[in-house]
């Protein structure tokens, strides 16, 4: 074993740092915090700030290098911008105000400003504005993997909502529409596979872009209780979609246009006031009015933040009485950074009504955007503008017209899909990665330029490509364990060996040696427990940190005409009995088998 | 070449991001800043604060692992501390306070304190702390390569002294001096190898410990134009120091006590006091005194902050008149933080009489600080505490005596090596590594503590090293570079070998992929200059950016009946032909030989 020189060391337990727990973290509510804590991986410096321990990096490195290797193959280049980024950039690009309270903002001892980056838009375009001068550099596919900080006023789920944490994030610059969407697209596919090679099950599933601007997006969710985004997944097809974006078949004959609306009308006897003291609910004006919720038209005044549409402030829509108004859809539709609920004051103002009989018919002040499902309404209710009234017989097209149509619906489980009109349901997802088209968002604020083949100044397009690593790495414990631990993917086991001998030393301590050095020799990494500790300890450990295989050596076993030592995985029950002289071949080739399991396509 | 792979892409330049300048930057003063700039191994994005571009990373990346290398080979094991750390431990440690304004300390939005790390004794503490209960875990020895951030003022010289930066620091834990003493003395050869592997020159210096507290410390430095650091070297023996702790052979015969220093007084006549008005400088009062400056008994009042001495605030301190007081070597004898010249009224409140005349016979109210020089002198001038007057005759022993004597001399060139006696001489010195003995100073201010053999508790003992890892790389740039770019050392080049076709079509293009294979099959990394440039252009640029074998392939030397293509070594001046179909070869041995030399202990 000379060859194996000074920089080989096998690994044990006793000279490296895994202190295991046999307690659950008091304030640990998921398993992969659970989990992470009590294997050793991490430890807690103080509200969602962790130090990964020697095992938890070795994991942590694995997802990274995975990533690493499908941004390389996918033709991205590495770099690394700072973590630390002048203020300057930021009130550029015009984040440093509409980032909100997450993004860290410091001075300086001089007084200058800086941000903690929690993503780095700005840094990489600064760079590559700089440098860009022809379309001939073009396209340019940049990322790195890197710290970032969010100012997370409640961190938790341990690394999966920390406040620091890395984030491989990419960046490509493109002269053209057709070039972003092959990046794009070729980004696609590597995030299934990074995703793949972690041993993880992703939904990938088309999402609003929320703050970052841009149009196509694609966000990798893995199914999480206490996932922050509720999906809709089709029972039949591969449909799948963030609440905030999904869409449904409808449920309703939809109405082409208005005069389709005037025509299905035509035998809808006149709008009709009708006095209804005392109803307060959209339930109880049903029974009141002895009909369905689907044929009340729900009025709501909306005031729109920072809209782009130069309509104004306030915003009537308008929404089959069933169904809810999915505020993001109304935000993109609005262009404005959010919306909010109008306060009753501004209601009233603008209604000239107190709250609850806001209606479109004659309503003036308020530009009205209705979802289809209310332009499918013939003969509804609403809302009669007049404290105590509501008007009957509405008809969309013939009693009020909308100033914008828009599906506003908020999508749930039973609706129809929207691509095969099976039933919907819903689970909650944790995102893991997103991709986005940027478009010209940040080329426009920060004034990146290059020249086109005709020598004309334009503005490149940009997209985004993210992804959180400790997130990655918590979600593999999540998918990949039992009561007793963690059961590591092979790809991102800390080792892919743990050695257990139930006493080191004499014949058991010299096969446990042996057997290592043969397996590290072959490229299999090993964890050879060496601790003076009873065996029940050391098998609980090795199950707790989730090693893939384990060799338990002891006498007996050893003793035989062929000497034997027991291995097993950490996904099955029973061990199994190999003689001494094969095991590193056994389990060398097995692993092998398993690792080039993650690498297909 | 199907077995390469879908992970196997070539890295052609047209494809990474390599933006090399002709100009030099207008703000970098010295070699590697103006080489990395220029050839696109970084960028600023504000003082301080720089991008590493593709080229710079995976140079970065080389040292890093040359570091890990070592760190684990010595026994170390890498986890990763958080860079954000909470405030509370650095007041733990009493840090938060002292470390001066270099700390970047920050409340998030809920008002809590933080610090942006930058050195990390407080969080691997806090992590061992609460893990750590009996010796059986000790010795304990972890590291991390992770961000670190000093808010400089003045930042400069690139990324030799940005404000982010990248430090490899390590901390080891121990039951007691030997175990510590064992693993200070592996780290300082560790040290040793990852320098030599980097291809860099250091001279290991014992330095004071300065704000990092502590015993024993080695700093490894390169020599620098605008190194931070003035150095004394022998030039006979291998004796190197820092002037803050430097020593020499006296250069008088020493007072081996105070009998012998009143024996040698024995002749020398009673103090007399002299008019010396009109007398500034030393200069002027041994002309005056028709004297040497060596008989002059140097008294200047000093002030210590935080002096844990209990022996008051101020000190007067005697050194012969041609020397300097080393302020270093006084705080550390006074074991104060720092020391500072008294101002010119606590002078004369101290010595009733006004600075210039301040001197040790007779004086109450100041504890005396000799040097040796002065316990040496049997017949000298010192001032009277009178105004206008100066004693002469004057000795050590009978006239005054010392409240402590201690080395406080500022040694410069010329003066005799400690050790051999030889001269020494100075240089400038940038700091890359630095190892200490921390002692019990963070067991003690953050209690951790264990349990000995006996049961007792005990405060483990600490040892820190710490290297700068984009020092280490610019220091390597200053060392290996010419008058045309950087030459880089194989260790840590980017790429091994730099491909740079004529014109990249046809047969060219077919034998620059061919051999680009080739090379890269044998694990030798290959960067091919694909662009559509003038050879001139490609010339110049492979020059700059430094990779240590060019090979040029062009239509006339493939013509022949063996075609051929040109080799040539960043640091030869002339082309070298050799086969096209041996030239894989030959390279690939060349550099796992250059490869090998590295790695020679």
């Amino acid at each position: 074993m000379e060859a194996l020189s000074r920089y080989y060391r096998p690994m044990k337990v006793s000279q490296t740092f895994i202190p295991t727990l046999r307690e659950e973290p008091a304030d640990a509510v998921i398993i992969s915090h659970r989990l992470m804590f009590r294997a050793g991986l991490i430890r807690k410096l103080s509200n969602g700030l962790f130090a990964y321990l020697p095992l938890g990096l070795r994991s942590f490195r694995k997802v990274e290098q995975i990533l690493r290797e499908e941004m390389d193959a996918a033709g991205f280049v590495e770099m690394r911008s700072s973590v630390v980024i002048p203020g300057e950039l930021w009130k550029e690009s015009g984040r440093w105000d509409s980032f909100g309270d997450a993004l860290l903002r410091f001075k300086n001892r001089l007084g200058a400003d800086f941000v903690i980056s929690p993503t780095n838009e700005e840094s990489f375009t600064a760079v590559v504005r700089d440098e860009l001068s022809s379309y001939r550099q073009l396209p340019l596919s940049l990322y790195h993997i890197n710290t970032k900080y969010r100012d997370e006023v409640r961190p938790r789920y341990g690394v999966m909502r920390g406040r620091e944490f890395t984030m491989k994030d990419g960046y490509s610059f493109h002269a053209g529409e057709e070039s972003l969407d092959k990046t794009y697209q070729d980004m696609g596919r590597a995030y299934r596979r990074m995703f793949k090679r972690c041993g993880l099950t992703v939904i990938p599933v088309k999402a609003d872009s929320g703050a970052m601007g841009g149009s196509g997006s694609e966000e990798f969710m893995v199914e999480s209780e206490v996932g922050d985004n509720t999906l809709l997944l089709c029972k039949a097809c591969d449909y799948s979609a963030n609440v905030e974006k999904a869409e449904c078949k409808p449920d309703y004959t939809p109405c082409p246009s208005i005069e389709a609306a005037r025509a299905a009308a035509a035998s809808t006897p006149p709008v009709e006031k009708i006095h209804t003291p005392e109803v307060k609910t959209i339930e109880e004006l049903c029974n009141f009015m002895k009909t369905g919720a689907k044929s009340f038209i729900k009025t709501l005044v909306y005031r729109a933040v920072n809209s782009e549409l130069e309509a104004g402030e306030f915003f009537a829509v308008c929404i089959r009485g069933d169904l809810d108004v999915n505020e993001t859809k109304l935000a993109a539709v609005l262009k404005a950074a959010e919306v909010n609920l109008a306060p009753a004051e501004e209601v009233e103002r603008l209604t000239s009504t107190p709250v609850g009989f806001a209606g479109p018919v004659g309503l003036k002040k308020l530009p009205v955007i209705a979802d289809p499902s209310v332009c499918a309404i013939s003969d509804g209710v609403t809302g009669a503008l007049e404290k105590d009234y509501h008007l009957r017989h509405v008809a969309y097209g013939r009693d009020f017209t909308a100033w914008m149509t828009a599906d506003l619906r908020t999508v749930k489980a039973g609706n129809a899909c929207p691509h095969c009109g099976a039933e919907l349901y819903e689970k909650k997802g944790n995102e893991l990665g997103h991709i986005f088209k940027l478009g010209t968002k940040y080329s426009a604020s920060m004034n990146m330029r290059y020249l086109d083949e005709e020598g004309k100044s334009q503005m490149p397009l940009m997209g985004c490509y993210g992804i959180g690593v400790d997130r990655t790495l918590a979600s593999v414990i999540e998918e990949n364990h039992d009561e007793n631990g963690i059961i590591w993917p092979a790809s991102v086991a800390p080792y892919h060996v743990i050695i257990v001998p139930i006493k080191y030393s004499g014949a058991v301590k010299a096969a446990a040696d042996k057997l290592t050095d043969e397996l590290e020799l072959a490229g299999i990494e090993v964890l050879l427990d060496d601790r003076d500790e009873r065996p029940g300890v050391k098998f609980m450990d090795a199950d707790l940190i989730g090693i893939p295989w384990r060799v338990v050596i002891g006498d007996k076993n050893l003793a035989g005409e062929t000497p034997k030592v027991e291995i097993k995985h950490r996904s099955e029950k029973e061990n199994r009995l190999v003689e001494l002289n094969k095991a590193s071949a056994e389990l060398s080739s097995k692993i092998i088998i398993e690792l080039a399991e993650f690498m297909k396509a």
